[in-house]
């Protein structure tokens, strides 16, 4: 009989094979106008020049971590009789990495093409519309899907050895880090470089032509929004199913093979998610894009119910399962809740900027404090209540239930990249249609797909949150059990010892100090680019004016976005990782343990605060922008901007960066145990 | 021969007279024309009508407190034996809120005596005027040490149990939550409420004494400043020599007593600190004050080596107690460098404001964000130093050497309490000058005296948030004492426990959802102030015109800024500690002490965060006002004072009432703990 985790490649092939499929289908839709069809090969141009640049910086990044990979880990080159374990470790890291790359440049490639098309749709309504923008952005999701279970199950059928996926995913995690962050600041420096000289200085409207930053500010929400999320939930992904295995292994049986059955049953149902999300005319997309998320959920429950029946695994991972997919959900609504333009937080934050700016930042920044709460205390009751369910199994299944949890909540990667990523396919269009000079009425139709993609948006964010915490908190598990089984000795993170209280001490402090320098660095980017924005409209004739056949260099600011973002989070990453080296080797394992508590922690609070309350001054300048408070250019909508303003870098560039950064610091603390077993001075 | 010990109460006795003296000191000198006396009258009158309302709310809480705590504690009254315990301990509750009363109300009365005759010496150059608001400030310290030395001694001569001090330090720490969190509500509203009618709407000057809100403003100061932050610092003080009082008994030996006779010498250094400082004509009163700082400091480590020699302590303890006080003052110093208008952060912040408020906001903000590494690394490694240098003397005495590094870091407790309230006299000091019409040059040597206060404000604010750190780390390691003597089993708080896990996830999240409550209240409450200002323009016939004898109703403003404050407090109290509460009886004692773990590093992070960014803040917009950049008026200075109106919530109320509360709920954690070991469900 052939094995059940089988279904795991079968399902990467079927998501990479829909996803050529999806291709196809979008790429036969009617391009537009000739001007229509400039602008989005522009935009496309520009995401492409960003992928290339970004892959090139980051290859070098690469190569040299896996030279040191191949002779440090898992064992020095020169103390091991295994030279082989170095190489696999090796190669598996490049192909993590490798793999993220093509699955972000597939996705993005397919969502530049629909944009245009979706545009060109909405001259004849919504529902084609709809569908061209949300199956283009659903290739991000069946790449992620495809391409991670691909490598995974490639990996697992040759070594059979999870640690070996634990290099795949450490290379997925460099490039998470690199594509998140980066794209974070691209897009937020090309935005502020677009609003402040286009908009306030020269008085044009959103997504001129004439405005040179334009093209950037639309590839900046490819990159960012498409490619970013996409590399960081492949990321999270990759990363949950890793430290599931590992602990699956200490435990043996069929936990090794049981977290690639789920993920293959995950896929499916995210596969089918993704086709039953349809809007008719007059529909609002907003619901259904949630809608295609419950019954993914439903589906899911449904099918890895059946499985532990047929297969006969205990029922209780089913639960752990469960209970994380329905943190995820949970964490969802209540971001929604915080940042929904119908609820009372936005509203009460959008009236406050009736007295002020200052009035503005301090209400929306309030209520951001108070999102954190439940979702803090959903993944904390979600890992307790996994952990309670299966340690009745037996010692030791309790942390694996953990895992199960975290795993559970990310089964549905598929279908949340989908959804996030038809957002800025939206945005896009929008955009599009407005630089090729289409009607109101298309741009309105255009209006709420991007409406709709802010709201599906507050709902995977929760997710990508939530999932981050359970897994590097599995991750921390798995560290522990590996760190255990090489010491042959007892580990504990107690926070009564002092190096662990350390290290927490630390840890807590690197998101804040992460997210500090991605800001600055946009500030200091979108300097550079409102010089050349300002160079431009001095020294191009006849381009403010707008006269005929005259056209900004898009590309130089494309360019200054591109570097300047590469600049910037090159610093910003390698001190994240080096202090995560620093600490294991100066303090120890124990010390590590407390450190990645505390970056977990930190994390979560600011990924949180940051992305709700961005998301809430957005929403509260939108609110006044539909008329009420005395509407757009009125003293509450200046106000209300300001506020927005601050929170494009919070929700845009640090918020989201922040479960990268998280996961990835658990990722290198874990690849680097052996080493600093060896050679940590406390 | 008397024992060592007796120097604390020695030493209480001599503060409270030096205070005294001080006090006949200050009332000597000349308290200027009728109209200044009106205005400080004014502003007397008010601190006393908030701190009477406050202390008859406070006075019902205490008194439901008092009968939960003899039922219940240490022991329920129907299930011990020892019913004269129950009632020993509820009184040391009472004992300890009145004494913190009687220290803020002596401290309170003298500063508002204090300046007045600031104002009217400065007439005659800076000596006389620093003397005396320096000198009426340093009443605040005095009765601090006095109060808390005479309260413990009291008890511990009587009892010998320093669980009777917790009950002490329990009162002292209900105290200090609603004078901190109160006074900075009260002093934002006013404030807010002061500027944005009379200010903006009204085109008012500064401190125009035809503003309604002006004497609230001055009010908001005192009981913000000086009373809030004295009852905070008491409360650490007596809270960290309970805890390493605590962690001695287990250890025993004169590790009981030394913590008092640290305390005593520590008093002695800052009485002669205090009288230290004095700046001749043309000298910088900041560096002065800092001077002051450090000459207690180098006293301190003398006197408490010395009394290791003579009295045969080992001298790892003064090590420990030396790492302390070294990381107080670096973190104070590393505040200094993230705010100080001369260094990098304030100077860039500032420059940004040329490209608008959001962008200040943004930098501001980063560099909050920054500023938070070094102090949580100081906070990590002077417990980890401090813990490894005492371990060596035997199993058990490095958790006690966290507690006398905690200790150490408040021994000079008494300075820093003084250098703090000279600032709110010095800036009440140019209020009353300027609303009495006194001339330029003296009215810019109370300037001077203002600005002098703001830079030691900084310093002494990393002290009581670095304290405040320690101290509850230190509670925590007395908590686990006491539950492991308790249940005669070891108590671990190992991460990997979900329970503590899920614990530290609901700890985390608490000082966020406090700040969240208390910047609301203030923009609730700013907004009855604001209808009340505005009110009193349209009613009251010749106020605006400034028509001779027409004064506006001051005592209602203040009167509103009262009741508002602690009606918002209340909630956000209630619910921290209801929240502590519900964690230990639902989940158990391992919880509790991850939540307390996860308060501490929340509660530090934004501490640090939201102080060092006000201030930030602050200064850029002073930066400005100093002719920079555009100077007054100017658009740079249009969004600096945006950012200084986000910044004053944060700095002066949310910030700096975190310490207090992760200091109250290490204090709840461990006064219910025999509550929660007899009832908890899991």
């Amino acid at each position: 009989m052939v094995d059940a985790w089988y279904i795991a490649p079968a399902m990467a092939l079927i998501s990479i094979i829909t996803g050529f499929y999806i291709h196809g289908f979008v790429k036969k839709q009617d391009p537009g106008t000739a001007r229509m069809q400039f602008v989005a090969g522009a935009i496309k141009e520009g995401a492409r020049a960003f992928l290339n640049r970004m892959y090139r910086t980051l290859g070098m990044f690469v190569a040299v971590m896996a030279v040191v990979l191949l002779l440090f880990l898992p064992h020095p080159i020169w103390a091991t009789s295994n030279i082989m374990g170095n190489v696999t470790l090796a190669f598996a890291y490049v192909f993590g990495s490798v793999c993220s790359a093509i699955a972000g440049w597939l996705g993005m490639d397919v969502a530049t093409d629909a944009n245009l098309r979706s545009a060109s749709a909405a001259r004849d309504g919504i529902t084609k519309a709809f569908t061209i923008a949300f199956r283009g952005g659903a290739v991000m999701g069946t790449s992620v899907i495809g391409l991670a279970l691909a490598g995974v199950s490639i990996l697992y059928f040759l070594t059979g050895d999870p640690n070996v996926i634990l290099g795949f995913s450490f290379g997925a995690s460099a490039m998470a880090l690199f594509a998140k962050a980066g794209g974070g600041i691209f897009t937020k420096t090309a935005d502020i470089g677009a609003d402040l000289v286009g908009k306030v200085e020269m008085d044009l409207p959103e997504d001129d032509p004439r405005n040179p930053a334009v093209i950037a500010d639309n590839v900046g929400d490819n990159v960012g929004d498409v490619a970013g999320m996409g590399a960081d939930l492949y990321d999270s992904y990759v990363a949950s199913l890793m430290a599931v295995m590992v602990l699956g292994q200490v435990l043996g049986g069929y936990l090794l093979d049981m977290p690639l059955v789920f993920a293959g049953l995950g896929a499916l149902s995210s596969l089918i998610g993704i086709f039953a999300v349809r809007v008719g005319e007059g529909g609002d997309p907003g619901s259904v894009l949630n809608r295609g998320t419950y019954i993914t959920v439903v589906l899911f429950m449904a099918l890895s119910y059946a499985a532990c029946t047929v297969l006969g695994y205990d029922v209780r991972f089913w639960g752990a399962a469960t209970v994380g997919l329905i943190a995820g959900v949970v964490i969802g609504v209540t971001s929604d809740y915080f940042t929904s333009i119908n609820r009372p937080p936005t509203r009460i934050t959008a009236e406050s900027s009736v007295t002020g700016p200052a009035i503005t930042i301090i209400t929306g920044f309030s209520y951001g404090l108070l999102s954190v709460f439940p979702p803090l205390v959903g993944i904390g009751l979600a890992a307790w209540i996994a952990y309670s369910v299966t340690e009745t199994i037996g010692p030791g299944y309790g942390v694996y239930g953990i895992g199960v949890a975290a795993f559970g909540m990310l089964s549905i990667v598929g279908i949340v990249v989908a959804s996030d990523s038809f957002g800025p396919i939206g945005d896009n269009a929008k955009g599009i249609a407005e630089q090729g000079g289409l009607d109101e009425k298309t741009i309105e139709i255009l209006d709420s797909l991007d409406a709709a993609g802010n709201t599906s948006k507050a709902i995977t964010k929760g997710f990508a949150i939530g999932a981050a915490g359970l897994t590097v908190i599995s991750i921390l598990a798995a560290f522990k059990e590996v760190a255990e089984a090489e010491l042959g000795a007892a580990v504990a993170f107690d926070l009564m010892n002092p190096l662990v209280m350390l290290g927490a001490l630390i840890g807590i402090a690197i998101p804040a100090v992460f997210s500090s320098q991605l800001m600055l660095g946009v500030g200091r980017n979108a300097f550079r680019m409102i010089e050349e924005v300002r160079r431009q409209f001095r020294e191009i004739p006849g381009l403010r004016e707008g006269k005929e056949g005259v056209v900004p260099d898009y590309a130089k600011c494309v360019d200054i976005a591109t570097v300047g973002a590469l600049k910037e989070l090159l610093p910003a990453s390698v001190s994240a990782i080096a202090v995560t080296l620093g600490v294991g080797f100066i303090f120890g394992v124990e010390a590590l343990g407390g450190y990645l508590a505390g970056c977990i922690f930190s994390g979560l609070v600011f990924a949180l605060l940051m992305s709700n309350a961005g998301g809430l001054w957005d929403n509260a300048k939108k609110y006044i922008e539909e008329g009420h408070l005395g509407g757009k250019g009125s003293d509450a909508h200046h106000a209300a901007v300001i506020g927005d303003t601050v929170g494009d870098p919070f929700k845009d560039t640090a918020g989201p960066s922040l479960n990268t950064l998280i996961t990835v610091i658990g990722l290198v603390a874990h690849m680097f145990l052996p080493l600093f077993l060896l050679f940590s001075i406390f």
